[in-house]
C-alpha cells in the first residue's frame, strides 16, 4: 500500500470555497489560508437555522503500542455518512510539531481516511497553537520582569506555577534555571518549559465561547502565589488584553476537507491528561450548526478523553451527545490479553477475549451516560475470521452492535457499516448527563471517576493533595469540574496494569487549580507534560526538494 | 491627529487579488492568507520579462531618542511614486512581537504612510518568524537530545554556540541552565536564549536563493565544536531537511498594499547588528521582477543596515541600487548636536549646524559607493523654516540635494518632492561597488569598514578574536564578507558618542562564524541578542473588545 504522503498527493482537493459553499458558509465569514485551508469567522452559523445537528463522539479502547486508529476512524466515518447523503463534519483536534518530530509522527489520519492537505495540517496549519506558544509566553515574561522591575504584587518566585511553553520535544527544557548571570536579567529562579498543548492557554481556547469568554478566563490564570500566599492573577499583570489579541485568529475555527472532500473542521488540541483531551467548543458549536451530523473524538482512551468529554466539555458547551462509538482492534485486545507487540500478526482468540475485558469496561462506562453506544473494530490485514467472529459474540453480552471499519485500505466505502449504525443509533433513546455534580466535594467528584469510571477501590492523597484542595475551597473554587491526569495505558494509575484491573487504589500526587480553563486536576504519578526526542526522531527522516515535495512525513 | 490604528481602520483596502493583478501576478502563484495577505509562490516572475526595474535604498543617520521615520519614509516614498504613475513596490522587513509588546510598538510604518493591515503585521503576519522559531529550536532539541542520546559526535557541551530562541522580549531567557533534574532530562548546560529576529536561521532565509539554497545553508550552519575541536554542523544532526520543510512557507514572500493601496513586499527581518539586517534577498529579487521601481530599507543607520546592504547582501544577490536616501529629521541632528530630548521642540539653528556633521558623514559614506544619494528631511510639526533653510544650505556643500518628506501627516502628497528627485537620481550615472574585496584578510576586511566608514583610527582585537580569526582562517571561510556588531547610536562603539566622533578605536572583543548564512560577525562590546522588557510595558495598554477592535496597537 502507498504511504499516507503519496495517497494525499493523488487524491483530488477541492478550493476551500468550494467546501465552504456546500455549508452554506457565507462568504464573508471565510478567511482563506492558501487554497485549502480557512478560518471560519465570527459566528458563522448566526444566519442559520437554530436547530442542531446530531453530535458522535468517537473515542476507544486504552492506548497500546499496537495503536487503534481513532482519527481515522473518525474522518472515515464522516466520509462514510457523507457518502450515504448525510450532510457531515469531522472535528478534530490539531497535531502539536513536538510528536510530528518525535515518535508519533502526524496525527491527520491515515491510508485513505485522511485530512488534507495533511503537511500543512501537521506542520504549522494556521498558526493557532504558535500564537498560543506566544500568549503564553508573553504572561511568563510579562512574570519575570514584573519581579525584576520591583515586583509590587510580591509574587513568590518559589511559587509560581505557571511555565514557558514550546510546541517541541525537547527534554532538555523540563527542569530549567531563568535570569542567571548579571542583575539585569532579572531574578534567578528554577522554571520549566511545557509542550504547547498542556498549555492552560491550550484549555481556554477550547473550552472559551468567543473572545470575551477567552479574555475572562485568560485573566483569571492564577500565576503563582505572593510571599503571603494570595493567588496572583494574569490580570493582575494586566496582560490579558494583549494575550487575548494575540489569539483574535487562533479562535476561529480551521477548515479543511478529508480525502474524499468530506467537511473537516479542526481546532485545538488540549492534553488529554492535565487538560481535556478534546477540540474546541467553537469548532463543535460552529460544525453542529452547519451539518445534520458532527463526528468529534476525544483523546487517549474513554476514561480519559471521552470521560472528560462528557463531564467537563459538554456541561460546559451544552452539548448532548448523541451517539458514542468506542474504537478497538483485534491487535490492541491482544496485546491487552497479554500478548507481546511482536506476536500480535498471529491468530490468538484466548488472548483476545482475555483483553476483550478492557473494551467491556469502557463501553459499559460509556452506556452509563445513558448515551447509545457502539464498537468500532479497526480491520487490520491480520485480522483473522475467527477472531473478528469473537468479539461479535462477545459483544451480544454488552447489548451494543459492532461494526466493522476498514476506512484505512478502503477509505469512505470501508466505514459504511459504522456510518449506518451510528445514524440509526442516533435516533435512539438518549438520557445523557454528566457522571457527577460539580457542586460535591473535590474529593467526592475524583472518587466518583475513580470508583464508577476506573474501577478502583479508595483512592488516597498525598498531604499536598490535600492542602491544595483546601486551599481551593478556601478560593471558593471547589465547585469546579475535575480534570483527573492519568496515565492513558491503563485504567489504574499504573501503566503496565493491562485489560480491566480490579482491587485498586488510585493515588491523588498533587491537586492543581486550572482556574482560567475552569477545572481542577487531580495528578495521579508523574504526568509528562513536555515529551523528549527519541534517539532516532522522526524529524531525521524528513525532507523536502528544491520542488517542495515533502517526504518522511506520516 | 489620528493614532495609527484609527488612521488604519479608516482606509480603503483592495482585495489582495487586486493588488496581485496590479502586479501581473498569476492567479495560481498566490497564497492568500485572509483577504488582505498573500505569499507569492515560486518565482511568480518567471514569465515576465527578465529587465529588471530600479532599486531605490533607504536608510537613516544614526538612531536617535527622536526617531527618524526610516520605514514610515520608505512607505511614503514608494505611495508617492505610485502616484506619479510609477509602478512601484516598497519591501520592508517583518516587526518582531518582541519589540511590539516592548517599548518600540509596531514596525509598520506610522501615520498616513502606513503597511495594512498593520495589526495583522504587528501580529503574527503570515507566521513566518513562527516557522523560524520552530526550525531553529528543532535544532536546539536535536542538539541537546544528540548529547542525551549517547553523544556519537563527541559534541562538548561547553562549546555549542546555536542558542534557542524566542520572539519575545524576555530577559529571563538571556542565560539559562538546561537539562536540570534527572538524568532523562538530558546533559546539564548552560544555555541561552535569544530573540527569534538574530536567529541564523532569520539571516539565511534573508540571503538564500530558493528552498535548495536554504537547506544547503541550514546544512552548513555550526553549531558547536567537539571535545577535540572539529566543527559541527546542523547536517550532521541530520535534521536539515526537516527544518527546510519547516520553511516551505517562510520562505515565500509576502504581498500587501500600503494605506494607498501601492504594494508593499514584507519578508524577513533579520537584526543589523549581528546579521545584515535586510529584507529578504527572494522579496527585494521578486520585487524588481514585479514592479518597475523597488524601494527596500535597511535597519539602523547607513554605517550599519546600509552597509551591509551595500557589501553583503547586494554583492551576494547581485543587486545594483539606483538610488540612495538618507533620512533625518530636524529634531535628530539637533540631538546629535547635544540637544536634550526635551528641549527638541526649541528652534535651535546652532545646535543643529553641530549635529549636522552626522548627517554629512553618512552621506559621504554612501556617496563613495558610488550611488546617486539624496537627504530625505522627515518633516516634524516643530520644525521652523530657519532649521530647514540652514539644511538646504549645508547640504550644497555635500553636493547633494534635500527633500521635505511629510508622508506621515500627509500620504502620498507629502512625498512628492523626494519620488520627483528619487525618479530622477535613479538615471544619473551610477558606479556602485562595494567597499572591499572579500579576498581580503578579515582583519583588513573590519579595517577597511572601521576606518572608510565609521572614521576609526584603528582597530584593536581581544584573543578571543584573533584566536577566532585564526580558527576560520583553518575552516576556510575566511573569504567571506564582514558583519559588524556595532551599536547603532555612534559610528564609535560607544553609544554616547553622538554626531561625527574621531580620533577612536574600534574594539574587536569577539568574533563569530555564521557559516550558514555566509558571514563572519565581528563583535564590538556586548550586543544584546535578547531585549527585556520596561516596567510599563506596551502590552499592558493593549486590548482587544468582543468585536476584535484592537486597541493600544500602533
Amino acid at each position: 500500500m502507498k504511504s499516507d504522503v503519496e495517497i494525499a498527493r493523488e487524491a483530488h482537493l477541492d478550493e476551500i470555497q468550494v467546501i465552504a459553499e456546500r455549508l452554506n458558509i457565507p462568504k464573508d465569514k471565510l478567511k482563506p489560508y492558501g487554497r485549502y485551508m480557512a478560518k471560519i469567522e465570527g459566528r458563522a452559523f448566526e444566519d442559520h437555522d437554530e436547530a442542531r445537528g446530531k453530535l458522535v463522539l468517537v473515542t476507544a479502547i486504552n492506548p497500546t503500542p499496537a495503536g487503534e486508529g481513532k482519527t481515522t476512524t473518525n474522518i472515515g466515518l464522516a466520509m462514510a455518512m457523507d457518502k450515504m447523503g448525510k450532510s457531515t463534519i469531522s472535528t478534530l483536534r490539531e497535531p502539536s510539531l513536538g510528536p510530528v518530530f518525535g515518535i508519533k509522527g502526524g496525527a491527520a489520519g491515515g491510508g485513505y481516511a485522511q485530512v488534507l492537505p495533511m503537511d500543512d495540517i501537521n506542520l504549522h496549519f494556521t498558526g493557532d497553537f504558535h500564537a498560543i506558544t506566544s500568549a503564553n509566553n508573553l504572561i511568563a515574561a510579562a512574570i519575570d520582569n514584573h519581579i525584576h522591575q520591583g515586583n509590587e504584587l510580591g509574587i513568590d518566585p518559589k511559587k509560581i506555577s505557571f511555565k514557558r511553553v514550546l510546541d517541541m520535544n525537547d527534554r532538555a527544557l523540563r527542569e530549567v534555571i531563568v535570569a542567571m548571570g548579571p542583575k539585569k536579567n532579572g531574578v534567578i529562579r528554577q522554571d520549566g518549559f511545557d509542550i504547547t498543548v498542556a498549555s492552560e492557554i491550550m484549555a481556554i481556547l477550547c473550552l472559551a465561547r468567543d473572545l470575551e469568554d477567552f479574555k475572562a478566563r485568560v485573566g483569571r490564570i492564577i500565576i503563582g502565589y505572593t510571599y503571603d500566599e494570595k493567588p496572583v492573577y494574569v490580570k493582575d499583570l494586566e496582560v490579558a488584553g494583549a494575550v487575548t489579541m494575540l489569539m483574535k485568529d487562533a479562535i476561529l475555527p480551521n477548515l479543511v476537507q478529508t480525502i474524499e472532500n468530506t467537511p473537516a473542521i479542526i481546532h485545538g488540541g488540549p492534553f488529554a491528561n492535565i487538560a481535556h483531551g478534546c477540540n474546541s467548543i467553537i469548532a463543535t458549536e460552529t460544525a453542529l450548526h452547519l451539518a445534520d451530523y458532527t463526528i468529534t473524538e476525544a483523546g487517549f482512551g474513554a476514561d480519559l478523553g471521552a470521560e472528560k468529554f462528557l463531564d467537563i466539555a459538554a456541561p460546559e458547551a451544552g452539548f448532548t451527545p448523541d451517539c458514542i462509538v468506542v474504537v478497538a482492534t483485534v491487535r490492541a485486545l491482544k496485546y491487552n490479553g497479554g500478548v507481546a507487540v511482536k506476536d500480535l500478526g498471529e491468530e490468538d482468540v484466548d488472548a483476545l477475549k482475555a483483553g476483550f475485558v478492557n473494551l467491556k469496561r469502557h463501553v459499559e462506562n460509556m452506556k452509563s451516560y445513558g448515551v447509545p453506544v457502539v464498537i468500532a473494530i479497526n480491520k487490520f490485514p491480520t485480522d483473522t475470521e475467527a477472531e473478528l467472529k469473537t468479539i461479535d459474540e462477545l459483544a451480544v453480552g454488552l447489548g451494543v452492535d459492532v461494526a466493522l471499519s476498514d476506512v484505512f485500505s478502503k477509505g469512505s466505502e470501508g466505514g459504511m457499516e459504522l456510518a449506518e449504525k451510528v445514524v440509526a443509533l442516533c435516533e435512539a433513546p438518549n438520557s445523557y448527563a454528566p457522571l457527577y455534580d460539580t457542586n460535591l466535594p473535590v474529593e467526592e467528584k475524583i472518587e466518583m471517576i475513580s470508583k464508577k469510571i476506573y474501577g478502583a477501590k479508595d483512592v488516597v492523597y498525598s498531604d499536598d493533595a490535600l492542602a491544595m484542595i483546601e486551599r481551593i475551597k478556601k478560593l471558593g473554587r471547589d465547585k469546579l469540574p475535575v480534570c483527573m491526569a492519568k496515565t492513558q495505558m491503563s485504567f489504574t494509575d499504573d501503566p503496565t496494569k493491562l485489560g480491566s484491573p480490579e482491587d485498586f487504589t488510585i493515588h491523588i500526587r498533587d491537586i492543581r487549580l486550572s482556574n482560567g480553563a475552569g477545572f481542577i486536576v487531580a495528578l495521579t504519578g508523574a504526568v509528562m507534560t513536555m515529551p523528549g526526542l527519541p534517539k532516532v526522531p522522526a524529524a531525521n527522516g524528513m525532507d523536502i526538494d528544491a520542488h517542495g515535495v515533502i517526504t518522511g512525513l506520516s
